[in-house]
């Protein structure tokens, strides 16, 4: 195997695989990323065992010769170190040679690296996933969707499949939901041409983190193909494969009330902001949580005692009151959680009574909706 | 005490004074900063016991009014939180009030904190400092000499007086040296007008790297005055104090070589790069050593050998290069600490065969100094 490469193309797609190789593995060869180099181009791959990514850099791109490959071959080389030698290499172009017993030869200037390889035949295979039940998202709406939910999966490993976000064909759409049984988050997506052979996947929260910091801000359509084990995100460059978690997840519909008695329209930016200042205060001896009163006058005041520290009032005159006067607890992590999802946008509280769970929402977008249990109290 | 400030010039005084505030600190009291309001300004005080900083805030600066002070007094509060809060307020102007048992409220817009404050009476003084030995340097040459020396103090405590930089008035001027009994950074800075009731004083290492983020990079003159236990350092409205390290600092002359037989002169920012590449395989297994090899043709060679992992050779092309030939290992961290504190320049490198110190100056600037003891690698 001998190819030259443009550093940059080579530290992009590095970059990309390298979100899946842990340096915590238990498989020595997965320490490793493997670069396959044929006539079209390199393929890079990194996994652990989770996660895999692969990245692929075409000889030439919009009439740009990015790699001239010599003879074509596979080699297996320590990521991090590769990583970290590539990004330090004096000049833009990369020539990269293997040689018997996997001694890799890297040249840059007058940077002359020599690496001991892994034998490529180790590596573990891509793992396979038929192309019949496919889903298109652009890009930057699947990072949405991925930010809107992802926060809510159970960090908590005694209910793994809550530790994923559930992704449900229904009639709405794709119905995406995650939640730590204290809090919901969900977003329903209307997409047409949705598979027929209904599935419903639990996609973990880690692998969707990762995902969303491959996928770039634009519309390109992402394809997304499903089986019983692994899901496989598939842009021009980059494929993207998760195992999916097992095990029933959960019928979250019947958590969310069907009639409300307190309703306030307010500012989501105003809210978050006093709830971060109260959340001063509650965090050490209150475990963060914070209470929300309505007051007369069309406001509302958020508040927090702490009696070895002090306390905190923080009134927001809000847009709209209706219903019955309220005071409920509750996280103002979960709370700030929500309204960041919702991005600062003016948004729709709405309780019903202080010991049921209450749901947020933006008012200028029905398909996102947060939903949090308060806290007793008394 | 009752006083209303502008956030910004509230945030920026308790951005330096910060620095001085520990987490760690064992003296209750010390989690806290002090603030005296009197009819001039404000002053708000921190200290960890070794470092104490006092900011001082006027009411009123180039014709405008920051503070309005009703009426003056002082209290305790805890530094963290309060910081905290002040960054998160929503509007520019702040109303703080103490009223009895050290209750204070802090105002801005609709947000309202009541804290517990500490009794101010409980708050270590201000350590004395006569202002009789005093030299003046300006903020940015303060700085210089700074980052030029403080990398090389010890940071371990075997030795506690290696910890610090030591400061000596001389007939050269001002000679500020640093060892870890490895390397060792000597910086002089010829100054007029020094003390003559002449003195050695070692400033912790810890003081100075926190004394230069307080400083900033104009020419506004500093002064600096010394007793036998404390040092003060006073710029226009900050007072930052430091305890002094106890014990005799080593005579270090005697360290550098008056002869050389190999003398390099290279840019100092190509090899600095070299270095940091060929370091990345001398880490694991290696101690992070690499060897410095002259060749002919008047250029040198970095380079690391790990059997493990693999090797690197390095080539630079030197713009000078006379006497005997070399082979030396040596720390790749120090020479890189060293080449950075002289910042990019060209370089000459002095050595006296490969198992006495060499020396690293600037080919411009002679009054940095920076030597380095060889590894012995057979």
């Amino acid at each position: 195997m001998k190819f030259t490469i443009q550093r940059d193309h080579l530290l992009a797609a590095l970059n990309d695989v390298m979100k899946a190789v842990s340096s915590k593995t238990t498989i020595p060869i997965l320490t490793g990323i493997k670069i396959d180099a044929s006539e079209d181009g390199i393929r890079i791959t990194g996994s652990d065992a989770d996660i895999t990514i692969q990245t692929f850099v075409p000889t030439e791109k919009d009439g740009d010769q990015l790699i001239q490959v010599e003879s074509s071959g596979s080699i297996v080389l320590q990521a991090r170190m590769f990583n970290e030698i590539v990004r330090k290499l004096p000049t833009n172009e990369v020539e990269i040679e293997v040689s018997e017993q996997y001694q890799t030869r890297i040249q840059s200037g007058k940077s002359d690296f020599h690496l001991i390889g892994l034998e490529p035949a180790e590596y573990p295979m891509l793992p396979e996933v038929s192309e019949e039940t496919q889903i298109t998202i652009p890009g930057d709406l699947l990072k949405s969707i991925i930010r809107e939910t992802v926060f809510a999966v159970s960090t908590s490993e005694s209910r793994p499949v809550l530790t994923g976000v559930n992704w449900k064909i229904t009639e709405d759409g794709l119905v995406c939901v995650a939640t730590d049984s204290h809090r919901l988050a969900r977003r329903i997506v209307s997409l047409e041409n949705l598979p027929t052979n209904v599935e419903s996947v639990v996609i973990p929260g880690k692998s969707l983190t990762e995902l969303s910091k491959v996928l770039t801000d634009s519309t390109t359509p992402v394809n997304i193909y499903m089986t019983n084990q692994q899901v496989l995100f598939k842009t021009e460059d980059v494929l993207f494969f998760s195992r999916l978690l097992e095990g029933n997840y959960p019928d979250t519909n019947r958590l969310i009330p069907d009639e409300y008695q307190t309703n306030v329209k307010i500012n989501g930016k105003e809210l978050l902001q006093a709830i971060d200042r109260a959340s001063l205060l509650a965090r050490e001896e209150r475990n963060n949580v914070v209470r929300f009163s309505t007051l007369e006058n069309d406001s509302i005041e958020i508040s927090s005692n702490s009696p070895e520290i002090g306390k905190v009032e923080e009134e927001i005159q809000v847009q709209e009151l209706t219903g019955e006067d309220l005071r409920i607890s509750f996280s103002a992590k979960y709370m700030m959680d929500a309204l960041k999802s919702i991005d600062g946008q003016d948004v729709i509280i709405q309780f019903t009574g202080a010991m049921r769970p209450f749901i947020i929402r933006s008012i200028h977008d029905e398909s996102i909706l947060q939903l949090i249990l308060p806290v007793r109290t008394y």
